[in-house]
């Protein structure tokens, strides 16, 4: 299955062109054969836009994500797109996975907000999702999630093959698209795709960086600092056969590690 | 405390050739200032050997270790290396850590067994170990345990500010060195020192790239492919620093990684 994924800089507070932007895009990544495209972390609203996010968060099933859904039947193409969620009174930093009929399949809120913005602005959502998307099975991370390897760990052990990360990285920390996402492609032995901002937004520099990594921790394609659609073919019957050169996933010892840990000599 | 690697080629099936060897470069860096040196994955034997390496094995208080503890007096320095252990009829792929009075404060069997010679030769040891040098809480792991991040997890949980990996990592798997090593060292905010081999032995080529990497993830020190000793000092209350920095761990959600993943929809 071909996917694209688009690094960009985003227009602040401006969801209707941010919309016009998805419109454009998607219609670009369908037309080069992509089956899903993939945008980076509150790509409707911006990222670093205080309490705008706030004003800006809609529900799930809100204007914004009807638009969302129109384009994707109108393109052909499933979207997933990170956006503030207004759910009552919380807010949630979400992304939503809209199919080529239109349909929701997944909507995930942020599980690890990072940093004093985030915790003041929002609520942490409370579970992992898994969903399938003509046969490929993609679990969905935002940006600090794909941080901690046990996330990863859980979505693969609940049958996840492709693991979709909508970010807002910035300088300093370029080395986490760098170094700790091929990781968790490779410990896992699953596709990765971190989708990254680029360029400054406010008082932030992204990373850009973005790409897709194979199960073997290889780089499939890789964006630099410039905005842009990169698409790779992502074939998940590549799993199987990196697991069994790299059989991580089987040779995990799960008592060892809560077992208490012994000091000095046997 | 300053901490040494030494990365070599070692000499097959000779222990005595290795033993003289372990004098020498410990001696030199504890001329250096060195508190600790650390040696690769089976040093004293050589790791591709066959089942010489069974042949070879001896108890962690055998003639080997007596030889290796009059060094760490006489050269007033704590060893850790790795060595086959008979106990019993069984055989280990184990690491020492000896300090400069001579006396063992960790014996750690390889737990994780990597590919068709380790699991037809060895036994894996059943416990995670950490040991306390000067204040300096060691844990040790052996090359392939380091691909795991729950076994570096289990070690930190348990207090290890500094974990000590011999290795024997060989092409074309450097990427483990590059990228999973200092991702292991970022996502616990640890000290991680990895020391490998380099050169040939026998079918086998050697990564070289042993390395010291802080708890933020960059490298104090890393060798190329050569034959050396690298010394880094490590001061552990970096660590307190590093974690305010990025609280990975008190970010951590240890409920939600053994919960159900829901599929697609909240």
């Amino acid at each position: 299955m071909k996917i694209a994924i688009y690094q960009c800089k985003g227009t602040p507070k401006n969801v209707e062109k941010n919309l016009k932007d998805l419109q454009r895009v998607a219609n670009s990544a369908a037309e080069q054969g992509a089956k899903l495209i993939i945008f980076p972390e509150l790509f409707l609203t911006g990222y670093n836009i205080g309490d705008a996010a706030i004003d800006l968060a809609e529900p799930s099933d809100g204007q914004a994500a009807q638009s969302a859904s129109n384009i994707a039947r109108e393109t052909n193409i499933a979207l997933l797109y990170g956006y503030p969620e207004r759910s009552g009174k919380s807010v949630y930093i979400a992304a939503i996975l809209i199919d080529r009929n239109g349909q929701t399949l997944a909507n995930y809120r942020k599980t690890h907000l990072y940093g004093s913005y985030e915790n003041r602005s929002f609520e942490p959502g409370n579970s992992l999702v898994v969903a399938e998307l003509e046969g490929l099975k993609i679990g969905i991370l935002i940006c600090y999630d794909i941080e901690f390897p046990e996330a990863v760990r859980a979505l693969v052990f609940a049958g996840a093959d492709f693991i979709a990360v909508p970010s807002a990285l910035t300088k300093p920390y370029c080395r986490i698209a760098e170094t700790v996402v091929p990781t968790r492609a490779y410990e896992s032995q699953v596709f990765v795709s971190y989708v990254n901002r680029c360029g400054s937004e406010g008082n932030l520099t992204y990373c850009g960086n973005s790409c897709i990594i194979g199960p073997d921790g290889e780089d499939i394609v890789r964006a630099g600092s410039a905005e842009g659609i990169f698409i790779a073919d992502v074939d998940s019957t590549a799993i199987a056969a990196s697991r069994r050169d790299n059989p991580i996933l089987t040779d995990l010892r799960a008592e060892l590690y809560t077992s208490r840990v012994k000091k000095g000599l046997p």
